[in-house]
């Protein structure tokens, strides 16, 4: 069997190994565009932050290690550009303009997404750059090396722009963030969102919500930001506007797409054609509390899509869950983590929520070094399910929203929830866990 | 209604602050046997680490807020010393010498445990002391004052054991532990008991298993441990051989009596007498892993327990799920968290246990700062379901635990669990959490 792989990084090579592990006689073969596989894309802002570090600490494995330990034809530099489904062949062109042209009998589009550049004037300038892939990172790097930057713009308040965010002011950068929309973290309350406000202007960090930026102009040596009542100078732009899954290759083969024109793929990665598979950025998935599609862009995901595209091409059926939204990051000392539906979320699914908004310790009474954790619970008021939660605070935040994500994927309801039993140790948390005093909350209301 | 309970920490105060809550007119009456009610008896190990902190820090809320606040009744100096069921009468002594009588509708038994302390020569030295009660924390603190504590030896390695001695390491006093059995913590794998025994060694404490206490003798001063090849100088003897159910009292009026001697209570916390009820160390409580009584002293359990109590007496009926043993301590730097069954606890119940046992990173690939964490997950062959997970790391244990818990409480698989959207960022944990690369790992096996 010839197994072809669109895309190298996580979901690619996670299907690329685990095809070669169930099935070590198949033919694996992986067209990746950039000259890097196997990277641990999340990392790059912490990498960024340190200048003494090298960005290819990243690498995961190296495409030759592929290659030669474990039999996988990892062609880098090779860029998919169109795809016949009928005749099972994908055909594009290498990096040195050579074209190609691979038929295949199973094939997976893991072919990740790109960062939303606005076709706005001067986005196209030297310094203005996006984080996505490691390549993109390498120019970072090399930029703030070769460069004398002292003022960044981010454009953007995200997960990357914060995580960038940080990491130019460990590096000394002065950073302004900028967005249209008038809220930080508008799926957060204000009550939690606050608090990342607070450490971010602690931090020294200019924020300036409310502000579209209409164009980039180049002046004297270095830039400036145009909004329509306000500018900003600075000598590195960061666009870190989110993502867009890269389906245009599935959309040219009329294949289905699916929410935010990512790739339809059911419980088994299996696309609208009974040869192809999508998994990773560029490819959709159920929501574990609504049932219904979504599209959010996260790393294991992909990398079990990838494992699990390779199981059902190997013979070995397997379904996913689906996806609850989980995800944490960290922007300076504070821990912020969600899973599951925000109140507005949870209204468009249908569900009549209600929340409750707490204030508690990350450690016992009177236990030295306690800091606020704030939480909000959502519940659904019909079901009494819990829909999902958001979390803030200095510590015991990260990993506690695993309790909630793993809630979620049984369907538990908030009083089933507030019964469970979880672990106490005054260094580590009150007796009555945060989550279990926000389920007490909630309950009140329900 | 008279509501009378005997105890006044956290089963005893949960339940009468409850209860007014619920029905403010209602008679809530606390026999208190000591002169402390409503503290953190798990912080007693933190307090003593440091010198300059009153042990009172660790009062929630003094008698005086209960009574006028909240219009209880607290008797501290209340010692209860015998229960007629079938008048309703409880009858003992104050402290100050005086006899009385109280009448009730309803009894709560909330009389907690008392550490285990063997009947053998030297035990009731004024320098061997054990730790449960405030005041006995009082003690040892007041006796670390007023002497010149060079040396201890702590008799046990259980939990407090190992609490007490990174508390009397931080006051820079020497520390010798013995125990019987020939193992730090049987109930761990080698593997990751190891790690505990090399954070203990690399503190300078001084591990003895294999060696049991026979007598102590007082000596020059100070104390003789002795052991049948062995003896151990000390200025301070703690006795953490671990506690006992404070029961006499029901059995003394023949109410069912459960495993170790806790008194046998079913969801309601109901006893086999229909006016009374247990809550807290004193009480057994369902296994949720198991379905079977078990008795796991721990504060969460307490503290719910007497809100249920108070519930249930209020007209609102409430059942517990019943507990999963999730626990987790501090040992030094390090974090130790268990929650459901070991493999002789899985062998025990009937199960077919099958284990994985795993050492992971708790930041991700290249991630600055990175230790290890190490897992033992165990699962149920027949039935595919997880039993237990033990762990042990410097980062990231305690609250990861909880995971398991509510995986446990929804009677999840194995593989159901390999397939939950647990969080990932760099600075928390590798893409795969811990958890699920032990789940992955375990599936193997089943």
């Amino acid at each position: 069997m010839k197994f072809l792989i669109i895309g190298g990084d996580a979901a690619g090579m996670s299907a690329a190994s685990r095809a070669k592990r169930n099935n070590p006689d198949m033919g694996v073969t992986v067209l990746e565009k950039t000259a890097d596989v196997s990277y641990s894309a999340c990392g790059m802002p912490y990498n960024i932050a340190d200048p003494g570090r090298p960005i290819d600490d990243l690498v995961v494995r190296q495409a030759d290690v592929f290659r030669e330990k474990q039999g996988i034809s990892v062609l880098t530099g090779h860029c998919a550009e169109s795809l016949d489904p009928a005749g099972r062949i994908v055909t594009g062109a290498s990096s040195d303009g050579k074209a190609f042209q691979f038929a295949y009998d199973k094939l997976l589009i893991a072919a990740g997404g790109s960062p939303v550049i606005p076709d706005l004037p001067g986005f196209d300038l030297p310094g203005v750059m996006a984080l996505k892939s490691l390549d993109d990172g390498r120019k970072i790097k090399a930029y703030l090396k070769n460069h004398h930057v002292k003022k960044a713009v981010i454009i953007g308040m995200g997960y990357i722009g914060l995580e960038m965010c940080e990491a130019l002011r460990a590096r000394s950068v002065e950073v302004d963030m900028v967005k249209p929309g008038p809220v930080l973290l508008p799926w957060m309350e204000p009550e939690l969102s606050d608090v990342i406000r607070e450490e971010l202007e602690s931090n020294n960090v200019r924020l300036h919500p409310g502000h579209q930026a209409e164009r980039i102009e180049a002046e004297n040596g270095g830039m400036k930001v145009i909004c329509p009542n306000m500018s900003l100078d600075a000598d590195m732009v960061l666009v870190a506007m989110g993502i867009k899954p890269n389906s245009e290759l599935a959309a040219g083969a009329n294949i289905a797409l699916s929410v935010n024109n990512s790739i339809a793929v059911d419980r088994r990665l299996g696309t609208s054609d009974e040869n192809i598979y999508a998994a990773g950025d560029c490819a959709d998935a159920y929501h574990i509390v609504t049932g219904e599609k979504t599209w959010i862009p996260l790393a294991l995901r992909a990398n079990r899509a990838g494992w699990a595209v390779a199981d059902n091409i190997c013979g070995k059926e397997v379904e996913l869950a689906g996806i609850a939204g989980t995800a944490v990051f960290k922007v300076f000392d504070l821990e912020v983590a969600r899973t599951g539906l925000t109140i507005k979320e949870a209204v468009k699914s249908g569900s009549d929520p209600v929340k409750a908004v707490i204030r508690t310790r990350s450690r016992a009474h009177a236990h030295p070094g306690s800091t606020p954790i704030r939480i909000q619970m959502i519940g659904d008021k019909e079901t009494g399910r819990i829909l999902g939660v958001q979390m803030v605070g200095r510590e015991g935040v990260a990993h506690r929203i695993n309790a909630v994500a793993v809630a979620l994927h049984n369907r538990m309801t908030v009083e089933a929830f507030s019964q469970t039993d979880l672990a106490y140790a005054p260094p580590f948390g009150p007796v009555w866990d945060p989550l279990l005093t926000a389920a007490n909350q909630l309950l009140k209301k329900m």
